[in-house]
């Protein structure tokens, strides 16, 4: 689960928002940081967000779910009803803490900067007593995960192996393109944690 | 909104399971298809699963919300605070309809089958009626869409800037390697809807 957790980009926090018959989910992607040494049983999943995001107020007294999803292929079955896709999923269900103490707020944003370019927040100065005022930090205990993972080509009928339909799958992963510096860089060189990253998710 | 939705490969479907303090948000990755012309305001978008699945069947009563997330890009700022990724993501919130008519029911089916590889649906065989029987298929209407985009590089406070730390964003896609056939397949020509999805997703 660790290490679907690290390859990750995005999450995908569910949450309930109003009460009664109006209570409905709401979904929506972000970024997410586990911390496998962190103070929650299990370790620690952090959160983050505006201190004015509904969707980060509605999780603050409510079990929450993220979901983690990396997409690994499209298996194209022999019919219909055997396609599918393979992927590694992690879902973790909890009511979340927020966090207040300032060092683990801190250090549970520079998780977030580096679950996206390892290596950057150590590059960056600290953050400014406003932004860490305009941001709540969430935390949720991971020993509640449940991990699904789906691999491999299809699973068909014999009658349909048989008819000679192809059969097989399709491996897909996220690449990265060179950096794009924005127009003040000039030539400045391209900082190591970006051209590491960039050549990690390159397209070899 | 169309485009973003033809375009993805997998959506996020968060339901609320269990009643009262019990209640709680679930949310999965599955395939869902979209119908421009569908039956239903603004268009329909179509989910599909086993008639056996927890999602699926808490899904049936109740306001559930189809996520659906493109991730194009990291935004490396200069300050972690305005790290963020490059996406575009719809979120459609209501409360599906169960598809029963048999011809909606199949066409759905085969939309969901395309949306993974294109043209795909009508070189398989018919679904068979115990397939169609262990399958529940879910209507959701489009006009209550939610897009959002966000592209291009960071946007630093100008102390950052002028500080000369380094700020840019890195491209991101979802690219296909060569299509592995099942070993039954032997050295039969992988067929033509799956090469122009490899091509079409390839790493050019």
């Amino acid at each position: 689960m660790h290490d679907l957790l690290a390859e990750a980009k995005v999450c995908h926090l569910g949450v309930v928002v109003g009460e009664g018959d109006d209570a409905h989910p709401v979904v929506l992607p972000t970024v997410c940081a586990a911390d496998p040494d962190g103070p929650d049983e299990g370790g620690t999943l952090y959160l983050h967000g505006s201190v004015a995001a509904r969707s980060l107020v509605a999780a603050l007294d409510r079990t929450i779910c993220v979901t983690v999803t990396l997409l690994d292929g499209i298996v194209a079955a022999r019919s219909a009803f055997h396609h599918s896709m393979n992927y590694r999923s992690a879902v973790v269900i909890g009511r979340p803490r927020v966090v207040t103490e300032e060092i683990e707020r801190a250090r549970a944003l520079d998780l977030i900067v580096d679950q996206v370019v390892p290596g950057r927040a150590a590059t960056l100065r600290p953050h400014t007593r406003k932004e860490l005022a305009a941001t709540v930090v969430l935390a949720l205990a991971l020993h509640e995960a449940s991990v699904k993972i789906r691999a491999g080509g299809p699973g068909d009928e014999p009658a349909d192996v048989e008819a000679g339909t192809w059969g097989g799958h399709i491996p897909l992963r996220l690449v990265a393109d060179a950096a794009i510096p924005a127009p003040e860089c000039g030539d400045a060189p391209v900082p190591d944690d970006i051209r590491t990253l960039v050549q990690r998710l390159g397209r070899a």
